[in-house]
Order: C-alpha cells, then sequence, then structure tokens
C-alpha cells in the first residue's frame, strides 16, 4: 500500500502527470514550529533541473500545508502537504501501452493493475512521488533533530571522481547508476527492536520504497562476510558503549548502540537511457528496437541523497515513538 | 514486536535458555494438509550439530503442534507450534552483565530492557528463535508449493571452496561470515506493490530479522550502480515478460514480473570467537581482555539457507494475499 | 489515528475553518468507474442547511478528485478526494478557550493535545471531517453493489413521529438526538471473523468515529438480554443458512449467516444547544453561565444516516476483501 | 484475525476441544513483577463450575507462563501462557456437521472455512479461548494499576434481583442472558484519539470479541438519544474537567475527559437452551426438532464481568502506550 508507520505515519499520493502528488503525515506530535521556509532547502534537492545530468523537467515543487498546522505549529492532526504538477507532457507517453520500456513499470503495472493503471511518467509509479518523501523527511528531521543525517554520494557508475563518472555517460549517451551512504550522528541508543522491527528491518523497508534502489548494508555489509569475527566485532570502550571500530554500523541485534548508524544503498542506472533498445511490442508480437521520449535523469542517483535522508528520519522517527522500555508510571485523575 | 505479516502473520516468542521456543501462524488458509513430517528436512538443515562449523548444542527441534489442525488439515485458526528447550548451560552467561560480548546484543539489551531481559545464551535474542521462522516456513512453502525457493551458500569467509573457507577459519581459531543467494522460479507476475510495499521493502524486512545479517542486493544489486542503463535494462521478449537477462532479480517497480527472484544477503561472521577479545566491564570500569564461553557456530552462515528460503516464503505469501487488481465480484445471498 | 482499514483503507484530514477538509482512500481495486455524479446524492443527504433542524452553515460540498482515477476508472492508486471549506466564521470561535464547552471536546481536545489543536469550529475533531466518510462510503457501497445498505432515522428525541420529536426541541430552544437502524441486504455469508475481527468489532469500531454516536445493538441487541434462548436463537430453514427470526442481526460467531445485517446506533443530541448553560472559566477559576455562538444543528441525527452507510460499506468492504477461507491455488509463471 | 492492539499486543489461539488455548502478550513493558498468583483470582471468577447457572464442566486453569518472564519479571519479550484442556468430552459434538445449532457459529464457520473448521465444542470459536483474554487482563490491570476497573452485572433476564431471573430461567429449563456495567476510575484525562481510535471505539472493538456480546452504550447511551441536550451536556466544575453529571461516560470527543469511563453491555441468553429447538438438517434437507447435548452454562453473563475487565484494561494500556501529546525530547548520546 501506500503508507508507512505505525506511530509517525506517511501515505504518499498522486501522479506523475496527474494534478498533484501530496503527502499525508499522521501522528505528528502537536506544538512543533513548522513554516514553508523548513521545507525549501530539501525540495530543491531532490529537485531536478539543477544538477547535470538530472531531467531537464522542472516543477516549482512549491509545497502548501493544507492541514495540520494552526499559529504557525503543529496541531497534532493529520499534516497533508500538496504539490501541484504543471510542467507535464504527456503527450511523450503514449507508446508504452504497446511497447513496455525494459528496466520500467510499465509491464508489472498493467499485470498488477490489469491497465487501468495511469500510464503517463509512470503514473503513480513515478519518481515524482518522492517529493512528498522529503516533505516528510523535513518533519522528522526537525523532530529528531539533534541527531544529524547525512546522505552522500560515494560513487558514480563506478567512479569516485563523480564528475568523471558523469562525464563518460554523457558521452557514450547512456545512463548511469550509483552508490550513496548514509550516517547518522548521536543517536541515542536502544531505538529499534529485536527480530521484525530490527532498525536495519525498518530502514531498509522504507528505503527498498526509493525507486531504482537495489540493494542495501550496514556497516561493513556485504566485506563483512569476508571478515574473521575477531576482526569485525567492535569493542565497547566505555559505559556508553561508544566502540573502536564501527563494523556494525551502530546496529546490534537490531538495536541502536549509540555508534553512528552507517549504511549505503546500491541506485541502479535510469531505466529510461537515450539509447535504442530492445522489447516486445504487444501489437506486433514480435521483440522490437526503440526509444524512449519523455525527459529524463542520466543518474537518478544524483537527486537521490535527500530522499534517502528523508526516509532514514521517518523510520528512525516511528521506531522512536514506538519505543518502550521499562513500566509505566499511570498519572491518574483521582478525584478528592 | 514479535510478529510479521498481515494476512499470513507470525508471532515468534521464547528465550535460548528458557523452557520453550515457539511460532504461531495466523491467517493460514484452512484445508491445506499438514503433518509433523513436513517440517522434520528443513528443521533438520537448520539445526546446529550437523555440519562441521556449526555449534556442538544439539536440541532434538521436534516440533509439537499445539493448535490449528483438525483431521490433519489446518482449520484457519492459529497454528501455534513450540519447540522445547531441553539443552542449556545457562552457567555459562553469568559473565555478560558485566562485560557485554563485542558484536553481541548484550549490550543494547541491557539499554532496551533496563537491564531486565532474560540474558542466559541471548535470551529472546538468540538464533534459537529462527526454529520457529523454519517451522513457519514449511508452511509458506507448502502453500505456495508450485513455486520453487532455494537458498545457496555463495561463499564462505571471501572463499568460493567452501571447505577451505571453513578450514581457514577453524585453523585460525576464528569465526567466519559468508554470502548466500536466494532463487525463487515459476513466480507469478503481479506480486507486491509500488513503494512501502515493494517486494524488496518486504524481502528485506524479515529478512534482516535473521540474526547476523548486513546486508541484502535484489538482482545485479551493488554491481548494477557501476552498470549503463543500457547493459543493465533486461529486455522483454515474450508476452509473458519474459526478460533475456535478469538484472532486476525479478522485480520491476516493486512488483514481480514472472522472471526468477534473485537476491544475495552478507551474513556477518558469528560474533563469539574462540579469540580473547576486549571489551568494557561496568565493575572494574575498564577495558579488560576477555574470552567467550559457551557453545558456539564457528560460521553461523551454514545454517541461514533454509532461514532464507523460509522468510523469504513467508514475505512472497503475505504479499499474494494482500494483493487485489481488479474489481470484485460480490456474490450476495439474496433470497427469492 | 486518523486511518480505518487494512485492505480498503481510509485517511481522513483537514479542519472546520481549515482551508480543506479530505480523504485518501487506499486500496480501491482498480476498474471502477468513479464519476463526481457518483458522490453528489450522498453528500447532499449529510449536507447542512437542507432539512429543518439541520444547521444554517452551507458548504458546496463539492467533491474534487486529485488522483487515482484515470479515463473515468479507478486505476488501484490511492484516491485523493478533496472539499474546500469556503463558508467558515472563525471569530465565533475564540471564546472556547476560556470556558470549554459542555459536551464538546475543547476540554479533551486541550489536554491531548497541549493547547497546540486548532479550536475553531472544532477543528480536526469537527463533524465537517465525516464529509469525507461519506466520500469514501459513496465508493465502498460501489463495489459492493449488489448489497444494499440503508439507514433510516427511527426516533427522535424520543418520538418515532419525527417531526413532533423535531417540534419540541425546537420550541424548548433545546438540542435532541435520536436513534437510527441500518440494515444490510443481500449479504454473502462468510464475512468477518471469530474474535477481533468480528462484524460487530470491526462494525462498532467505525461506527463510534462518527462523533456523537454513543450505542450500538444488533439484531436484539440491549433486547436479547431479557430473553430466554429459546426464543432468541433464529432456526435455520434452508441450506443457504436463512432463518425464521433474525435476533441475531445477520451475525453468529461474528461471522455474517447470509441473513439482513441490522443494527442501531444511539445520537446523543447536539453538544451546542441555544440554552443558556454553566461551565469551568479558566481565566476566572470559577464556574459561569455563558450561552454558545456559532450556526448548529437543533439535531445532528437527522444527518446521520448517510454517514453511517458509509461507514458501515467501508467496514463490510474492508472484511470482505482481508478474507480468505480456502487453500490458495497458485499460478505460476513457468518457462519453456 | 486473533490478535488484537498495536503496542500492548495479545494474541489468542487454541480450541476448545484440542490440547490447549494459549494467549501470547507483544509489548508488555520489561521490568513488571508477574507470578501465577497473579492470575489466579481472576481465573477463578472467570472460570465455570462455581456458580449456579454456569457450566459443569471445570478445567483446573491453571495458567504456565511459557516465555517472557525472567527472576519473577517481565523481560519485554512476549509472554506466553498456556492453559492445558484436560476435560473435554467430544463426542459430544459429532452430530454439529449435520445440524447446525442455532445461534452457534457452527453454520458460519463451515461457510468461513469449507467445512475444515474444528467444530468439536466449537473449537477455536468457543468461549473457552476466553481465558486467554483473561490473562492478559491481568497483566494489563496490573500496569495500569492506580486506574480501577470494575465490571458488575445489572440485570439477568431483565431482573435486577439476579437470583430471581436465574430462577426463572432454571425453572423454565431455558437459558439468559444479562446487561453488564462496567465502571474505570481514577482515569487520566487525555487517553484515546479522536475519530477511529476514540476510546469508544477501541473498546467495542474488543468488546465485542467476547462471544455473546450484542451491544454496548457508553455514559447514558441509548437514554441519550431520548435527552434534551441542555440535560445531556455534563458541566465542567473544576480546572482538572471534574463534571457535575457523567452522561457522556467519561469520555469526550473520543478521549477521556478524566472522570470515570462508564459503559454497559448487552450479553444474549446462551445458545445452548435445554429446550428442544428446529434446526436444517444438512443430510435430509428438512427443518427437524433436535436437543443439544454437551454442558453449557444456563447464563453466561454470570462469567462475563471478569472478562469485560480484561479487555477493557488491553484496550485502555494500548491507547495509553499508543498516545503522544507534546513535541519530544530527544536525548542523543553525543561523543565528545
Amino acid at each position: 500500500m501506500n503508507s508507512f508507520g505505525r506511530i509517525f505515519r506517511i501515505n504518499i499520493m498522486g501522479e506523475s502527470h496527474g494534478d498533484i502528488v501530496g503527502v499525508c503525515i499522521d501522528g505528528c506530535p502537536a506544538g512543533l514550529e513548522l513554516a514553508l521556509e523548513d521545507f525549501l532547502l530539501d525540495l530543491k534537492r531532490r529537485q531536478g533541473g539543477n544538477i547535470r545530468g538530472t531531467t531537464p523537467r522542472k516543477e516549482a515543487d512549491m509545497p502548501t500545508i493544507k492541514s495540520g498546522i494552526f499559529n504557525n505549529k503543529t496541531t497534532g492532526a493529520p499534516i497533508y502537504i500538496e504539490f501541484i504538477n504543471s510542467n507535464t507532457r504527456s503527450a511523450d507517453y503514449q507508446a508504452i501501452k504497446t511497447i513496455p520500456r525494459p528496466g520500467h513499470a510499465d509491464f508489472t503495472a498493467e499485470i498488477k493493475y490489469g491497465g487501468f493503471q495511469d500510464f503517463r511518467g509512470g503514473g503513480h509509479f513515478s519518481g515524482r512521488l518522492t517529493v512528498g518523501l522529503v516533505a516528510a523527511g523535513v518533519i522528522a528531521k526537525k523532530i529528531l533533530s539533534p541527531m544529524k543525517i547525512n546522505a552522500n554520494i560515494l560513487e558514480i557508475g563506478g567512479e569516485t571522481d563523480l564528475e568523471l563518472g558523469l562525464q563518460r555517460a554523457i558521452e557514450q549517451k547512456d545512463s548511469i547508476g550509483g552508490i550513496i551512504e548514509c550516517t547518522v550522528k548521536e543517536v541515542p541508543a536502544g531505538i529499534g527492536e529485536h527480530f521484525f522491527d530490527s532498525v536495519e528491518s525498518v530502514i531498509s523497508h522504507i528505503v527498498f520504497a526509493i525507486p531504482a534502489v537495489k540493494g542495501i548494508e550496514f556497516g561493513s555489509g556485504f566485506s563483512a562476510a569476508k571478515m574473521f569475527g575477531s576482526v569485525h566485532n567492535d569493542c565497547f570502550m566505555d559505559k556508553d558503549g561508544h566502540t573502536n571500530t564501527n563494523h556494525s554500523g551502530g546496529i546490534i541485534g537490531g538495536i541502536t548502540s549509540g555508534n553512528d548508524i552507517v549504511f549505503r544503498i546500491a541506485v541502479k542506472p535510469t531505466s529510461s537511457t537515450p539509447k535504442p533498445q530492445k522489447s516486445f511490442n504487444f501489437e506486433t508480437a514480435q521483440v522490437e528496437e526503440f526509444s524512449i521520449k519523455g525527459r529524463h535523469d542520466v543518474c537518478i542517483a544524483l537527486r537521490v541523497p535527500v530522499i534517502l535522508e528523508a526516509v532514514t528520519a521517518i523510520a528512525l522517527l516511528d521506531l522512536m515513538l514506538l519505543g518502550q522500555k521499562t513500566p509505566l508510571v499511570i498519572k491518574t485523575n483521582k478525584c478528592d
């Protein structure tokens, strides 16, 4: 479905070429100061059209907060934030029904929704929906604010010199992916639960909701599989649980240890590549060569860091609100 | 919490050195034939004590089905399966409270549960709880049965010659991790949802509930981040959505395409290594060298494949039961 | 929270005197024809200003469907429906913070949200939010369409002659409540689950989300408590489960029997009565007499029937989509 | 399904004539003292065989706590409590498949589970499952302990002289129902949420999970529908929200006001009446007279008060654990 979280709960809606995309945030504590300006920096970071290698489609991406705010503070009621789609060119997408684009959800959406899906620009499957994730992330980050969540690109197309990686793709008239690392500093120990609500479980759940993500690893991740235990184990150095190394990525037994949370994700190359490709034509029943039209990112990974920060904040906040550790003290309303 | 799933829902309980570990499975359709024998092969695959490199602790691991079965078939009511813990040596674990073991949940459990946790053998955090996952997986696999779910070890300690990897760890008196690949064949197209209930989201959520898993990648995963789009895109070859390559791991836009689901996980080395280690002693308030007692696996990854198959089956079955794609036809009970 | 349902899931948002009220409907099957006209009749039934005894506040209540529809059919993506608030007089409500109105949520909202709630016209607590329930109900009813859901007022202020009951209240310059009965015809047998997802549990859960509802009874309800078992038991008369009487209200063991579902609810009198009342003044710290301003219904129960139909449809549809009764048959995508 | 709650979560399992009935409680805070003795009084109150008018079937009802407790305190892990069924006479129930008993779930279970249900003694539908509710309620009450939850029978078979009501049923060789009132004292203000998680919604949801309950009303309930608003409104008398009357039953806008929570439920007469009844015989395809065998309560309502207290405690505790009202203060683990 289109919702995530149990206490801090988000709900996304809208289509790439419909009237709007939106996000509804339920469970936000009351009394948090919130203004339009809080959203602008992160929304700009996500936006296409600002960096070389991203889509020339430019949406104003100006949020309208339509509920849940009163006197510039959250009220405890659902916060609905809307973005108008103004810059759509739907005519670009009519061919999708006949030839599903490789790497895109055209085929699976057709199967899943029996042909009734809005196929224009990916419809509800579009990466455009992530604008709502970023908006919800702004709120989650603000609540978590002593914590610092930062995501950075480590590699583009296999190159740590990012400019070089991008250059190679542009020269080849192809698209390219990347690897992004997210670090959370000043994390309280004790967030998360063993087993099904481990920090890794909940973060990975929402991270794979970001289109184009195909892998995630915490701490040493896949490298850990090659280490000896004596090397991998992080030794506790003080009573607060600080460790001399951080191979665990700040999470042990599914629960934060108070050390930095560190994880990396793999973003596949943008499916829409300028190169001619082959796919099955459902009308002619033959595999045919075709080219993709529309405006696309050479490297979608360039826009992912701020989205990754947002979903990480959403996941951590929900886990914090869920967590209980000691017996409650009930304050009753006794008469007399 | 300790439950997973929305329609096919599992709930795990118990402690490593308590009376029992158990699993309760709710939402299993009625009428499925189910006998004790169905469980034995997978339980044996998970069991320690059978393979070199796994713990010498041997539990009989004989399941008792205490509810939900009548005349050898499921009834639609919750199925509760219990395993008695007989072979416990709790005295081994008294030191944990003073010196939390590196890589173990001792420290985070202490923080989370305020010192009230059962710390014997990891208590509720123990890998012993995965016996319940395997039992639930047997049922899920049976329901999904035309689908075939197989997990295999690709590497042990960085070696594809598994015997060699294990040998190296035993010689070094150290522990070691591994990489495991899971493949699902004969998958219907259309399982999963875009965004938060993507197949990747739901599988990774439950996969990270397996202790010691620190990474997951679908299809080409981290390698995809280095590819050009023209290489990564899988071309559709026929009307059923079969593709010439499978870089996507059988999942596009979060939904199965009908091609094989393929993913890999990274398992860190067993935290309990025979080597002396350093950790913080909460009594002396100093970092001290100490050695871990108890019986442990040199390579816990050796026991993970059957657990990985189980959780994959549980995740896929729940997604299938959730999915709806076309308008309902309601059959009413009209009097006339 | 502000969401209900597990498969057919609704989310309500907005405030009485804010910009909008809205509803987001997730989990609606794809391919359902849906036009603005489908909503108009039920919205008009709920609307104030049309019947004597209801509020003179008139909102256009024209829905805008902003997502989830393509080519006049549902797509399977979330359907977001918005209503603009145009006719607000917020100045009426400034006194609420000082003297909480008896019977209103002013006091409990203040406690719950620490004074940050939007108090204008009840804010997010307002009955205005039920316009979203009615819109979601229109969709649910359409999907369930061979079923017929009808709610009717049985009593106003204790009078079965409804005009008389209303007259009495208007003469007394007071407000008044009522009793409403809901009947669902042509119900399939087998909807609902024993225990926590009984039809009674799920219907009553959402029914008590309607402001002012204080009681519910199924079938013979409170009268059943005075009957002998031999009288109360409905005898099965044929193989379809039709019974000679319907004291059970069509639900046995939490599951529909195929007979009509019948239940009644009690709606308390509108809290805002024209009469002067007493309440605690938080500024003077004294109990004082005061009068309520603003535009209100003499009898809110008059507007409830269509809301009751809506929530009943939402509850039944979600239960139907949840229900599974026999082993699945999996259709796989086998190559060759 | 068979679970209830989001933070304090219970899961019930087992069958009337199977090996066990059990309850698993997840989300219980760590550090609560808990001993077998805590359960005995409430279990005895629920038990048949102690009061005239209840079933002669006597189960020992001795709970075994199989997980989640360590050193006599809760650990934060799931608490599984089991009850052995020893006193079963399954032969009594073979006829049910042919002639479904009026008022029982025999027919609806058959439809729902396609004939695979365990029909012996009602199987999983049996009131015997409520022993698990009572056990979970003991824990919830203990956590809530400054609050006082008491349920009492108001009427048996329409008589407030309970002995008289019971006498009438025994003389008539019939079964009988009753009305029970539950009061919660020393309630904090601010529990519950507007709309879908109103206190009324959540309490009624779990109350209708108790077999035989057919109605619920809060405060003045159905009588409120006959009152004028000026009479029904409870006037606030002090800054803590105490009111001069309690027509609202301590809940306004879905949220506790700090006044006593008061509600009443209607329990229908026991379906199994000693009188001969008519029902449809699926073998002969005719309506036939038949008599019910087995051991049953004349008045099941006599055993309900302690169950009602238990589910009320479970609902209130879960709502308290869910509730958040002001911005979080995050304590981070900053190194310096």
